[in-house]
């Protein structure tokens, strides 16, 4: 860590620095300037809060120089993170698609979605049980038979399930029924669920706040990591701006960035991204381009009478097309999809 | 509701948005423009998102007429809420201080927290027991022991709890200890949650998150309300935004605009609202002159050695100087404090 | 337009509004729900501010139907424009790529940009003459002699010229010497400076602020083509955020969006739109990838001694790269690079 | 500065960071820990961009120390600058109130203008004579006539003046006509406009951009403090975020983080800051809590049939409340208003 005193801190001021830094287990060198006296801190861990020192007396600033995430960092897996379900590999070289409708709503429904996901090309159909919704009188899901119905369908057409796990106390429930466990964009900061999930051994999607910065993302992967579950995937999902011509602004700059950072696979989410259907298209052709590891896309077999999130969700014959389309992305950098 | 249909929209683009809004329940107004055709739709309940509408075709935008919150609303109840615990009345005319460490580390910080914020003068002592932490590599809290000692400083000193519920298991344990329930930023939209503290009967404090807008705040506060739970205060605590000299940027424009929408209680929380010791009280000032309604604050009788959110809690001398300030505040607007 | 009126306002409120509205020239119809009165104004043109009503007493909100836009909406060019110059075409089949250095810093390195620039296959030649800098103290352009390097360095490699004119003063020096005029962030909405570009028949490239929305951009298209200059290019690059990875957050559904509303050839400018080198190209292929007709972005033989902007600005093999790139990415859409 | 290299930077990469500090006239300190080696530069002034150096090979991040701005720092003049024109003096004990319409529409509504003004007790009154309107098709304001007549009713009443300067053409007349120049949000980085008002010695107050940090602010005040001109006011007038409820989010903790870091005068403009004459006295009170040094305010005879801004701009009745409130708020931190 780095410590960069205000002009003219006095040494007693300095030394209160040292002294807490020390306490803290640094390892101090001290540096001076014509202007500023810079104290470096060399440690085992980086454990703090550079703003506690900000509010010392004659504390100028202070900078945290390890990461503080580890087991999510690149460096700590270089050559990058594959996740094998059955015969579906997320961070390899084929861009896999997971899709379907927002909610579980029936057995027609999910039968018809299964079967538009599957002749799409798509290996993962999803589905919430479970639905959080800002209204308390809005729909809120089927629970378990909804999960049911989900795993069916899944079997019947070969796919993957994703589903969300809303709370702790739905894990196990989750666990009978989803080949992934989704960590929706409001529970990224659910510490004890991040820590529960850490404990099982089932894959994970965790997918950003919409004001979670990049960082902070790592840290909530690093939650389930440290907890020996080392099958995470992160998601973009959009984050929220000033602009409102969509529902959130999608980070597609955030791909380039997590996979830098980095070894999970990143997977996009242009349904929620844009929140309007039209624009999920080149949404999803961007996301690949920019170098997405998946996709997560809503579609329903008749958006219009979808029980949430209609306006964002795509037609059974736009799917096809974007998955054509993305397809062809994938072809252009020396991908499948 | 108000559909807005595009120029040009054609006939049977114009029938298909009336009869899908029959279909929900609403009795539709047609009138015919130069330019467009606008769609009135008058109906018992509006629980539809306005986007649902937007994607059909030929339509150009929709409205929501009704708020999306009732129990909420100001117009439920015009004179305002006033929640009393034991001789402490919230949105009186009375500005309620409540005080006191980020987290609960033991007997005797807590004693010496509660000595500090009864003579100071505040009514309420907070303190967390489950703490959220963004890295797991951070102290997470005393737990139930914590909640105990809280409890036992604040009976000495003749204050009420405030504590922070994390998830809907530790609603009982909360009930036990704490007069007030906390709901955290990174909660407002677990809405398991608020539906379980709305069948409580124990007051709440529901903070807003920090890419929450005041809609979204007001339809938290629903949730508990349409649980017959309706002793709600909301909190604003800073919203994230571009600019770094402040941890977030303290919405101080929230409180008038939620006096005015809502009758429940508007508590401020500048210490989390600025993350900066030296800035607390200016905004505790600003938060009062504003109509706040009560203060929710952090002391610690050594900061700089606190185990959580030190850089943003007032010294002891602070803490006083701070209330002899809001005091001055309150009374120059007709309020004590 | 439309005004929504409060429940339980009066008939004297709602006469006021009325006549508010026809006073403006607006034909008012009215309807009257169960809880609302809705009133709809039907006019020539909307020029006035939904907020002005939304102060009246009894009025809940307002909202214009017609989009305060009229030039650059889509709908006024529904095939779209394509703006040629020599044998480049803006807004055809092809992407076009406009690249350089971020000043022009003297005549040796303008001379080795446009050797990159043109081996590359780029159309356009990029360089500033006058910087707009944060800090007074730091380069702030060669000014005219730059432009004459610029110039010549274009016309030995057969290269158009696009360069920024800071206010209204440089009109005519920059008519001189570049064949597309660019209106810089900070200067999108310096209303002066696009009257009078709207007065010149020269090609212009607008970029979006910062802190603009979509529709702001739009209107300042508007100001130039309400003037008679059709020649109108609009360019994101990126928007300020809470995200501090890159330096700003590029807007990529700005593109789909901006496409669908308006017929004017959409740039996207990568290098500003991170901030950061190592993600431009990633960037670059999104940008394509989701529809833009050009890209404008930074290279220079020697980035590192950059006299400003080098973390943004591509190395000349990064360009080529870039170049390889993006060109399969407009293969895969259909298009050519 | 301090550049901190990656785990495992190699010794070339170290050395090539070490050798362009030198180049730029640093003296180098170099620190070498566990994981990463720390390099240290003295030199004399820091016009640098940290990230030229964090797109170095090895390179992990880059800080500067020493603030970006001088003149403007609060160092420079720890007393604080008192700004005096004729009998009022801004930045001292008493919080100034300036007041008036948006625009200067004619002479009557300048006259009553001028009236309310004086008798609720401001001593400026302010008046745009140039508009910058989002819309091509709007009141674009009286330009000279304008400005004579503000100067005429002001005289009258025996107030300053403040109007605003919209580019440096306009410089010369504006200074006929004003006794504090304006500049306003969208020209904070003007910067050739700030240049010619640092030649110029009249007192000019800069408004905060919407999307600008207070550090981009302080460096806009540099500008024109570096040209001789030291009678620099600073203004708050809202930033935009996501939250709709308030047409920008007025950023009060500006105010006190302005008032740590610098010795100028620090105004607040509830007017804009809100954008809805409801929160326009609420946010006037905050502001003076928070320790502004003045107020800039809109009002109007008749907001209703104001050709701008007449939505967030107050009654007479309402300017009169909000001097008497921000008078008790003023004298309740021991100043006057």
């Amino acid at each position: 860590m780095l410590v960069v005193m205000q002009e003219g801190a006095t040494d007693t001021q300095i030394q209160a620095v040292i002294d807490r830094m020390v306490e803290m287990g640094f390892t101090v060198h001290r540096s001076t300037g014509v202007l500023h006296t810079v104290l470096g801190g060399v440690g085992p861990v980086e454990h703090f809060e550079p703003s506690d020192f900000e509010v010392m007396d004659g504390v100028k600033e202070s900078h945290r120089i390890v990461s503080p995430y580890k087991l999510a960092s690149r460096h700590f897996k270089p050559g990058g993170t594959v996740i094998k379900i059955g015969n579906v590999e997320f961070g390899g070289r084929h861009v896999v698609t997971m899709a379907g409708p927002c909610s579980v709503e029936g057995e027609d429904q999910i039968e018809r979605a299964a079967e538009i996901v599957a002749r799409g090309g798509a290996q993962v159909i999803r589905g919430g049980a479970f639905k959080p919704r800002s209204s308390p009188y809005s729909f809120q899901g089927m629970g378990e038979i909804g999960l049911r119905l989900l795993r069916q369908a899944a079997d019947r057409w070969g796919l993957l399930v994703i589903s969300e796990v809303m709370d702790q106390t739905q894990i196990p429930l989750l666990l009978n029924y989803s080949d992934i466990l989704q960590v929706g964009a409001r529970n990224m900061q659910n510490f004890n669920l991040l820590r529960e999930i850490g404990k099982t051994r089932k894959p994970v999607l965790v997918k950003r706040g919409i004001a979670a910065t990049i960082e902070e993302l790592l840290l909530s992967a690093e939650y389930v990591l440290s907890g020996g579950n080392y099958e995470v995937m992160l998601c973009e999902r959009g984050i929220r701006t000033f602009e409102t011509s969509t529902r959130n602004t999608m980070d597609i700059s955030a791909i380039p960035v997590l996979k830098r950072l980095t070894h999970l696979p990143v997977i996009a989410d242009p349904s929620h991204g844009t929140g309007k259907r039209d624009y999920v298209m080149a949404m999803a052709r961007a996301a690949v381009a920019a170098g997405a590891d998946g996709l997560l896309v809503e579609v329903h077999h008749d958006p219009e009478r979808a029980l949430s999130d209609g306006a964002q969700t795509l037609r059974p014959e736009q799917f096809q097309e974007m998955m054509t389309q993305t397809r062809a992305i994938a072809q252009a950098i020396g991908r499948t999809a």
